[in-house]
């Protein structure tokens, strides 16, 4: 049998390593897929970039719609990235009837469900596995194997750039500007961080992640986002004493009045698994009722694990483009016609337990001060700690625990505990989860 | 639509949890797979005890081949274990032209070949899902998560009774024999634990996912089995002092010249990932070319989990029974003539690092003869841990990690070794894997 043949939009980090996994293992792909697949065609805006990588082995164009337009082309895969052209290439390519693999998480947290029912009304499958956690199959785990769940939630480390910077701000106890510069001049994070460390592209990849644990449609305006720029090594080291590690997770939970979807720095247990995850890795834990908790980790980036996840997508569709459109897997797991308009509740509306570190005066009354403030919010506390003061020192780190409230409570005791006179700086808080 | 009518070869701890899964979460599964599926029919030798757990829901009776023969039965679950009737009964669903899900490892790594071939014979799948690691969507993972990759090693703990009794021999400084009383006692372990202990489960296991990592048939006959029955607590306490932890590994790995294929205590650097599943959980690290190391983890018995992939099962074959027979997923991740016969290596032929304990007299001299005999046979030495001998006391245990060596040139070193009359008791070698 031909070939199944595949047209490459953009051919940088991943695209090469998609070419090169592609090439290296084409003898075992083939026998995996019953089907040789081949790029067979190249549009990139380097031309002779892309020259390079691809030799004499694939076409090389400038204009990608030339090689959306090819009648011999059956699978487009857009790596270029972004929202602007590449949103209007795939629908392009949907339109031309070509299977679409994309590793674009920001284009799918925020156009999904447009790009999903036109894949949908022309029968065309569009994959995603590289968009969240690079080369650990997650979108497949949670779309077809956690299937006989009903899924509780998914929390993952989904930013490798981010759990770098924290790993070294644990390991070095060093603060987070450091960290940040050590981790561009490493390549671990790029000249400009802002996806990264403002916690967006976390955001991007949870959002899809909520789609498909929940059935619900895909919808990034909703997720509340919060970085990891403002984390102090201080509290890296107050959490640890505690038996805490904090990690930049991206959570999604089903509450009984809608859906959580949220990404902040956030102290689990260290004796948990994921709080073992070191350095660029990424792993998510899914929750679900029948299962329990299940984890998944590995590379969450890079060239050769992203391509794996891309190169499965185009296996995936070799092996299964003849099936019934109808009875293919959904694009987000659940029937098209299935998904529920459950609520996205906002940020005031979640439950979770906080870390509080107040600078305080250190005089008599301020703790019951601040426990009652807490205790009139009914908020309850599950630890403290108090820094003991060094001789004639005036102020000390007062550390709360608390267990699980809402976060608009919290929000108002924080204001009352603010404008106290014996609290002296701003109070650092941080969510806390449990994860079991 | 008219629901998937499925119908179930035995009920106990798993098909019960089959039956309650299906039947709690049916609305969420009948929105992912397109179409209700429904358990109507149930063979069971205990009648009664299938009644109660079944109640007016579906029909009941102690025939299996009722169900096998019934025109309204389009899946068949076996979940009835063993090599014996359900062999003969999984053979004949088959040939009647019902699909087949199972969770019988020793079924399939015995007879595997056999029963795939005569699938493909008649256009129907055979999926397993739960046979390797319960709720663990592994099966998946390498079939079709990781079809990018050339696989170069898989290594797991893959049967939670043996992982279990490791951890509480560990946290708790007991041997084997106190520690299998206490978890057969909880329910860890059965009455009789052979299958677990002795790493036949273990190796069944690891057969199946082989044949799925590499492309060559099942052939359970060619594992090399080790069990844990022998490990003394003093080895457990000297690998942590040395930075490892002592885990039962199912390993399968490519070398030039063939498959290693084995189950044994393996040393394990504590820092990895792996090194930290405790109880009764299950975990397996896959290594490819491409995507470099993953990690999946979770519960790898029990009712539920069981029948979480059992359910997933009956999910993927619902959405793709109407897909072209040759282009679904294939039974073992390759296409069915494309499987190879690279041979499984012999155990003298396989490539480990060794731990190794000697109880030895303590006088001049010793180490170096050890040693010599070490060096004579090309085996290089990573550490020698030599504990001090108490005042008055005649003998010690030396303690040697050595280098990656051919397993056939250890057990000649052992030999000589052992003949020494400085060498007091028999030599304790346990293997040593860094999994990097």
């Amino acid at each position: 049998m031909k070939p199944i043949q595949v047209g490459l939009l953009g051919i940088g980090t991943v695209g090469s390593g998609t070419f090169t996994v592609l090439n290296r293992n084409q003898e075992e792909i083939r026998r995996r897929a019953g089907r040789g697949i081949e790029i067979t065609m190249v549009a990139d805006l380097d031309v002779e970039r892309a020259r390079a990588v691809v030799g004499e082995r694939a076409r090389v164009v400038a204009d990608a719609r030339e090689v959306i337009a090819n009648p011999e082309i059956d699978i487009v895969v857009e790596l270029i990235g972004g929202y602007g052209i590449a949103k209007t290439l795939v629908l392009e390519a949907i339109r031309q009837g070509k299977h679409v693999v994309t590793a674009n998480k920001a284009l799918l947290a925020v156009h999904g469900s447009e790009i999903f029912e036109a894949a949908r009304e022309r029968g065309v499958m569009v994959a995603f596995e590289a968009a969240v956690a690079g080369g650990i199959p997650i979108i497949k785990a949670l779309r077809e194997g956690l299937t006989a769940n009903r899924i509780e939630w998914v929390a993952g480390i989904i930013n490798g750039t981010t759990n770098f910077i924290l790993s070294e701000m644990r390991s070095k106890g060093l603060d987070f500007a450091a960290v940040l510069k050590q981790a561009q001049a490493l390549g671990y994070a790029e000249a400009d961080p802002t996806f990264d460390i403002e916690g967006i592209d976390a955001a991007h990849k949870v959002t899809i992640m909520s789609a498909i644990a929940f059935g619900v449609p895909v919808q990034f305006d909703k997720a509340y986002v919060e970085g990891i720029t403002t984390l102090q090594a201080a509290d890296i080291r107050y959490a640890e004493q505690l038996g805490y590690r904090i990690k930049l997770l991206g959570i999604t939970r089903r509450r009984e009045n809608g859906i959580e979807l949220r990404v902040h720095p956030t102290l689990i247990p260290s004796q948990r698994l994921i709080a073992n995850v070191e350095g660029a890795m990424n792993a998510v834990v899914v929750q679900g009722d029948a299962v329990g908790s299940t984890l998944y980790y590995g590379k969450g980036a890079g060239a050769e694990p992203t391509a794996s996840a891309v190169v499965a997508d185009l296996v995936d569709i070799t092996r299964l483009h003849t099936a019934d459109p109808d009875h293919r897997v959904p694009h987000l797991a659940f029937q098209p016609g299935s998904l529920q308009d459950t609520p996205i509740l906002s940020i005031d509306e979640v439950i979770t337990a906080f870390y509080l570190r107040l600078q305080v005066a250190d005089q008599a009354g301020v703790l019951a001060k601040i426990t009652g403030i807490l205790a009139e919010h009914e908020i309850s506390i599950d630890a403290v700690l108090q820094r003991e003061s060094a001789e004639g020192e005036k102020q000390t780190d007062l550390i709360i625990l608390t267990h699980d409230t809402v976060e608009g409570r919290m929000r108002a005791a924080l204001a009352q505990m603010q404008a106290l006179p014996t609290v002296l700086a701003p109070i650092v808080r941080i969510r806390k989860e449990e994860l079991k």
